[in-house]
């Protein structure tokens, strides 16, 4: 299995304090050594970090949790290979393009008969079951607007159509952006929490680490952060249903 | 302008001697300060570095310096922006997937007219007219190749016919890779080296700095380096003419 951390934000903002735990649970606290990732969008661009490395030993992790960059919308996994050897192009998050705009995927769970699913523009790099169900979304997303999207909330919503399709061929926790919306849906573990003001302090599970996020914000900021396991001790996390899905933009549910 | 810089070699190995001179370009030897990225294939994945900063003053091409990524085929470039502002989106290497495989492009020269291009399937994040052009280039292998290639060196061949009626749109070198081959273009400017037995030692233009690599490679190793302007100063670079092209696989021309 994996681990998913996604944020959507109203205001451009740096999630090392989340990722700080995540990588803790990439071969530390977690069992999730094989690769792991993170796609940070700025404006409409996007950039990827990933490695097949553990994330507790990665250089590069160890960049991007001293070099913030500030973001509205991030979708990040490490991961723990079941279908598909550990190699860079088995590592989320994946990413495609659609009509202008990079969407990005990252799944944890596990899928079977996932090789029926028919592909039609989009194929698969490396061997995921993650990496064939994202073509087939993205097949599908193809298909059902020749046109460019009038509206993306909607294309979202197709998504979680499709995504419950999925989620009936085994476990299927998915965070899907386009950097403007994020989408997270629920197949058995996944859990978010909005902060705003009036901010307090949080603590890492998975590391001696505290933040006092009043310090750090202003009044109007949202920020929503998802993730598999809550990753403060002192906060409330709510917890995703089954085939429940949020998607969120800015921060806010939408 | 940009500059263009390309890797193939038959194992996989560092560029750091040559990306150090490329940076320095990006702002401190040259005036291409508006941006840089490198891709680096590691079998069917790839990874992307990407900044909309100055590569001379850049904290992850320190990182990409500091920490050498080994690989068989890299793509990199610097950015003096003409058409599109500085941001993320409009920073080359552009990529986009086709049959399972991550085919990236980085452009130097500007073109007219690009907007007349026709596009299908593959659309521009950005707004530069290099993207266009790529998106164009996708589109029109989408349609020539509506089954998987059986022959991916044809696919290259193709590339290399587009990239000439792009020529005609105005200046256009360009790099493309699909991780195995890798294609350059030279519109009026693209220069290359293979070094191999018995290897010697390379100074750089941009900067003090000289590599044996005699000490740091075996008999067997073959590696291409191409470049906008030759990076060393007491080696034999060959200059592409206008229009021509050399398709590389494991450092050899085929």
């Amino acid at each position: 299995m994996c681990e998913l951390l996604g944020m959507s934000a109203n205001v451009p903002t740096d999630i090392v304090f989340s990722f700080t735990g995540l990588v803790e649970r990439g071969g530390n606290t977690g069992p999730h050594r094989d690769g792991w990732g993170i796609t940070f969008y700025e404006g409409k661009g996007c950039r990827t970090f990933k490695d097949p490395d553990p994330s507790c030993h990665s250089e590069i992790a160890k960049l991007v949790m001293s070099y913030p960059i500030k973001s509205c919308a991030v979708i990040s996994h490490i991961r723990q290979a079941n279908r598909g050897g550990i190699a860079l192009e088995n590592t989320h998050p994946f990413i495609r393009e659609f009509w202008g705009r990079n969407i990005t995927f990252a799944h944890n769970g596990q899928l079977s008969n996932y090789k029926e699913l028919e592909l039609n523009d989009f194929h698969p790099i490396g061997k995921t079951d993650s990496e064939i169900a994202f073509c087939w979304i993205m097949g599908k997303l193809r298909e059902k607007y020749p046109e460019r999207p009038k509206s993306w909330p909607a294309v979202f919503r197709y998504i979680a159509r499709l995504c419950k399709q999925l989620n009936k061929l085994g476990v299927f926790n998915a965070l899907i952006s386009d950097g403007v919306y994020l989408l997270a849906f629920c197949s058995n573990n996944l859990h978010w929490i909005t902060r705003r003001a009036p901010f307090g302090e949080a603590n890492l599970i998975d590391k001696e680490m505290s933040v006092n996020f009043s310090e750090v914000t202003t009044d109007k900021d949202v920020v929503t952060v998802i993730a598999t396991r809550p990753l403060t001790d002192n906060e409330q996390w709510t917890q995703l249903q089954a085939n429940e899905w949020k998607l969120f933009k800015l921060g806010e549910v939408i």
